[in-house]
C-alpha cells in the first residue's frame, strides 16, 4: 500500500499511452446489443453484465452479478481499498432500441471511429454515449490508476444496472435490501452531458411520469365508408384528449395543480446559464429547430433544465403501412410522459392526467392506463461531499471553469440514492447534446471519451487528497 | 339461338343443384392473396385476374386482360350475345390487407364454411364479401344460365379491375380509352350491402377524398428529456390539427364551405329508411357501440348514407412497440379521409383541408401532403334503365319488397360510368353490415352467396323480357 501521489500526471500519461487499447475495449462492449426493453435481448443484457464483471475482476475488484426479476445488477468493491472517503459509482449497461433501423448510416452494434465534417472524431454505435461510453471513461480511469500506482486514491465501489432504459423495477428494491453494502460518502453518476468545451456537474435533474394510454371504441376495426360519421373514432378521441394537455397559446400544461410547488432557480444561476448558452438557436439549431416550443418567457435551456413538460413519445392507430386503407380503427394508443421538476409529486401528476383523460371521454369510448415508470426530480446541494474538488479537477482538465447545470432528462437513481442510501450524487458526464442518444446514429466524441478518462483520474485524485 | 324462357325456374333449380361446386370455385378464388396495395402481392393480383379469365372463357366469353401501370383489367364479352339490351357488370378481384393478422381466427386466405352462434352459415376469408364473393354471385348466375338455356337473356359484358382497394389510377384512363367498347344500356355493380332479409338497390353512394399528411419538426428523433418542452413535437401538432377538423359539440366538420351544396334526401325517403332501420342500436350495437358519433340531428343510418364525414384512418409517430422509449419524435403522420355526398367537390374539399392544416402549423413544423384518391358522390335516378324490373326481381327472390338505400362507402366506378360512358349503374349487393369487410375475420353469409346467384338469374331474366 502506498499513499496517493502528489500529482496525477503519471496516471494521465498512462491513460494517453493506452487510449487505443481503451477504445478497443469500448468497441467490444458496444458490440453487445443489450436492449433492455425488448425481451428477445435478455441474453445480450446478461452478456453485457458478464463482460463488465470480467473487466472489473481483472482490475482488482470483487464483483457480484445479482439476479433480479429483470436484468442482472452488478456490484463491485475494490479488493484492496485505501482508508478515507468512499465513493459509489453508478452507470448502466443497457441501451435503447435502435428503430428506425433504416435511418442508421452503419450497423448500430458494429462500432466505428469516424471523422465528422467539422473534423471531430466520433465513436458511432447504439450506447456509444448513453451509457456504455460514459461508464468506460470511469473504468479506464481505474485501469490507468491501477497500472500506474497500484492503489486507488479513494475507496471505490461500483453499481451498474441493466434496466435504466426500460424503467425496470429491479434497482429500487435492490438498493433497499443492499443499503448497508452500498452506503458511501458520495455517489458518482456518469450519465449526463456537458456544453461543448465547458465541463459541468449536473445539479438539477428532472423527474418523469410515463404512461401508456389505450382507447377503444368499436369492438373491431370498421370500414370507414360503412361506419364513418356514426361510429366513434378512437384516433380522433385520442388526438382531442392529447391536444388538450398543453395550452397552445402559453405552452403551459393544463392539468390542475401541475405547477403547484414549482419554483424558478435563483436569478444568479439563470444568469450564469444565459452566459454559457446565450443563444436558443445553437441548442435548437443543431436539430433543425429555431423557436422554443414550451412555456413562453423561458429560454430553450430553461425550458428543458428547470421547467416541467408534457410529451407524446409515441402514437398509433389504424392503418399506417404503405398505401391507403379505408379503415375506421377500433382502438388507438399513445405513450406519453411528463418531465417533472423539484416540488412536483409523480403520484399526483399521474392521477391528474388520468382524471383529465377520463373526464374527456365521449360515450362508447373506454380507456386503459399502463404506468411506465415515475420518479421525482432531484437537486444536489452546493455543500455536497466532493462537489467543489470535482469542479476544480474538471476545470484543470478542460482549461476552463466547470459550471453547475441542469439536465432535462430523468436519472431516477440520483433521487433514489438520496432517499435510500442517504447520499447525494455528483452527476459528472461528458456527453454532448448532439450525441443523438435514443436516436439513430448515436455517437460519442473521442474527446469526450479521452478527456472523460482523464477527468475521472483527476477527480478521484482530488477526492483522495481532501476531506472535501 | 333461342328466346328467353318465360320463367327462370329451371335456371334457379340448376343453381340450387350446383351450389357446392359454386362454393368450391369461390374458395379457389379466395385462396389467391390479391392484396392490391402491397407491392409484394402484385403477382397474386395477376393470378386472380387470370383465374377469372379462365372461368369466363369456359363460360363462352371472349376475355382480354389489359395491362396497366398497376394491376390487369379484365374485359369480357359474350361470344354469342342475344339482341336487345346490353348490360355491363363491374366488380373487383383485389382485396384489402389483412393486418392485424393476429386478430384472425383462421388464415385469411384459407377459406372455410363455418356456422355462427346464431346458426348462420358463413364463408370466412379476406375478400369473402368484398368483393370476390359478390363477383362470383354474378359469374355463377351466368354459369347456371349457360348450362340450362345455352343463351344469356341480355347481352352481357364484364369489367373487373384489381385496384379498387388501393385507389389505383388505372381504371379511369382505361375507361376513357375503351369508351366505345364498354358502352352499354346500364351498369350492374355488385359491391354493396343490403339490410338483413331486405333486398336493396343502392341509389346513393358517398364519394371520398383521401390524404396522407406527414409533419416534420426536428431533423431527427430526440431524447425527450434533453429536448422535451423546447423542441416542437410533431405528434402533438398532428393531434391538435386533426382534432380541429370536426367540432366536438355538433359533430360537424369545420372546414369552410364543407357543407355548401349538401342537401338532405326527401323526407319520404328518410321516413322509409327509419321504417327499415328504426333503431340506431342495431346498426351500432353489432360493433359494440350505442351512440351515433356524427352530426347531431341525424340517425346513424343517415349519418353514414347521406351525410359527409371526416375520419382518421391511421396515425403514427414516435415509439409504438413494446416497452417505453423516451423519444421526442422528429416526424409524425396520419392517413385521413373525407366521405362526400352529392353536391361536394373533391377538389375543393382537398384544398380546404390542406389550407386548414397549413394555417395551423406552428413554427419549425413542415407538412407534406400525399393525395390518396378522390371521387364524387353519385345518385341513381329513379328512371334508370332496369331499376324497376330489378327491384321487382329482387322482391320475388327474397319474398319482401326491395328498397332503395344509401351506402356510406365510395364506389368511384359508379360516378365514372356515368361521366365517361354516359350510363347509370344499378348497385345490387348482398353483403351485410356485419360482414367485417376491411377487418379481421371477413365473412359472407352462405345465404348472401346462394340467394345472390338466384337474384342475378332473376334480374337478368327480367331485363331480357322488358324494355325496362
Amino acid at each position: 500500500m502506498t499513499d496517493s501521489p502528489a500529482s496525477p500526471a503519471p496516471v494521465l500519461e498512462q491513460a494517453d499511452r493506452t487510449l487505443d487499447d481503451a477504445l478497443a475495449r469500448l468497441f467490444a462492449f458496444l458490440r453487445i446489443p443489450s436492449i433492455s426493453t425488448q425481451p428477445e435481448h435478455a441474453a445480450d443484457c446478461r452478456q453485457a453484465a458478464q463482460w463488465l464483471r470480467d473487466e472489473l475482476d481483472s482490475l482488482g475488484f470483487d464483483v457480484t452479478l445479482h439476479e433480479t426479476p429483470g436484468h442482472p445488477i452488478l456490484v463491485a468493491h475494490d479488493r484492496t481499498p485505501p482508508a478515507g472517503p468512499h465513493v459509489l459509482f453508478y452507470g448502466h449497461y443497457d441501451v435503447q432500441p435502435v428503430d428506425p433501423l433504416e435511418l442508421w448510416a452503419r450497423d448500430p452494434f458494429e462500432p466505428a471511429l469516424v471523422t465528422a465534417q467539422d473534423g471531430r472524431r466520433q465513436i458511432t454505435a447504439r450506447g456509444a454515449s448513453d451509457d456504455k461510453g460514459q461508464v468506460m471513461t470511469f473504468i479506464e480511469a481505474l485501469r490507468a490508476i491501477r497500472a500506474t500506482t497500484g492503489q486507488m486514491p479513494v475507496r471505490i465501489s461500483l453499481l451498474i444496472e441493466g434496466e435504466e432504459e426500460c424503467g425496470g423495477p429491479s434497482l429500487l428494491p435492490f438498493m433497499e435490501t443492499h443499503r448497508e453494502e452500498l452506503r458511501a460518502d458520495v455517489g458518482l453518476i456518469c450519465d449526463t452531458a456537458m456544453l461543448p468545451g465547458v465541463p459541468a456537474i449536473t445539479t438539477t435533474l428532472r423527474g418523469m411520469v410515463g404512461e401508456e394510454i389505450h382507447l377503444r371504441c368499436a369492438s373491431r376495426d370498421l370500414h370507414s365508408g360503412i361506419y364513418g360519421n356514426a361510429a366513434r373514432n378512437p384516433a380522433e378521441v385520442l388526438c382531442r384528449v392529447l391536444s388538450s394537455i398543453r395550452d397552445d397559446a402559453t405552452g403551459r400544461v393544463t392539468l390542475p395543480g401541475f405547477y403547484a410547488g414549482v419554483q424558478d432557480p435563483p436569478e444568479a444561476l439563470r444568469a450564469r446559464w444565459r452566459e454559457i448558452a446565450p443563444d436558443d438557436a445553437a441548442f435548437l439549431g443543431d436539430v433543425g429547430l429555431s423557436v422554443p416550443a414550451g412555456e413562453r418567457g423561458y429560454t430553450a435551456i430553461e425550458q428543458t433544465w428547470c421547467r416541467p413538460s408534457f410529451e407524446i413519445n409515441g402514437i398509433s392507430g389504424g392503418y399506417t403501412a404503405e398505401g391507403f386503407k379505408t379503415v375506421l380503427p377500433g382502438d388507438a394508443m399513445a405513450k406519453v410522459s411528463f418531465r417533472l421538476v423539484a416540488g412536483q409529486d409523480p403520484v399526483h401528476i399521474r392521477q391528474a392526467f388520468c382524471a383529465h383523460v377520463r373526464d374527456r371521454l365521449p360515450p362508447d369510448c373506454t380507456v386503459t392506463f399502463t404506468p411506465c415508470g415515475g420518479s421525482v426530480a432531484s437537486v444536489v446541494p452546493d455543500d455536497t461531499f466532493g462537489l467543489q474538488p470535482a469542479l476544480r479537477a474538471l476545470g484543470d482538465e478542460w482549461g476552463t471553469p466547470a459550471v453547475t447545470i441542469g439536465c432535462g432528462g430523468s436519472i431516477p437513481v440520483a433521487a433514489d440514492m438520496q432517499r435510500i442510501l442517504g447520499i447525494s450524487a455528483l452527476l459528472v458526464g461528458f456527453a454532448l447534446d448532439d450525441d443523438r442518444v435514443h436516436s439513430p446514429n448515436e455517437k460519442y466524441d473521442l474527446t469526450s471519451f479521452h478527456k472523460g478518462i482523464r477527468s475521472w483520474i483527476r477527480i478521484l485524485h482530488a477526492m483522495g487528497k481532501t476531506d472535501a
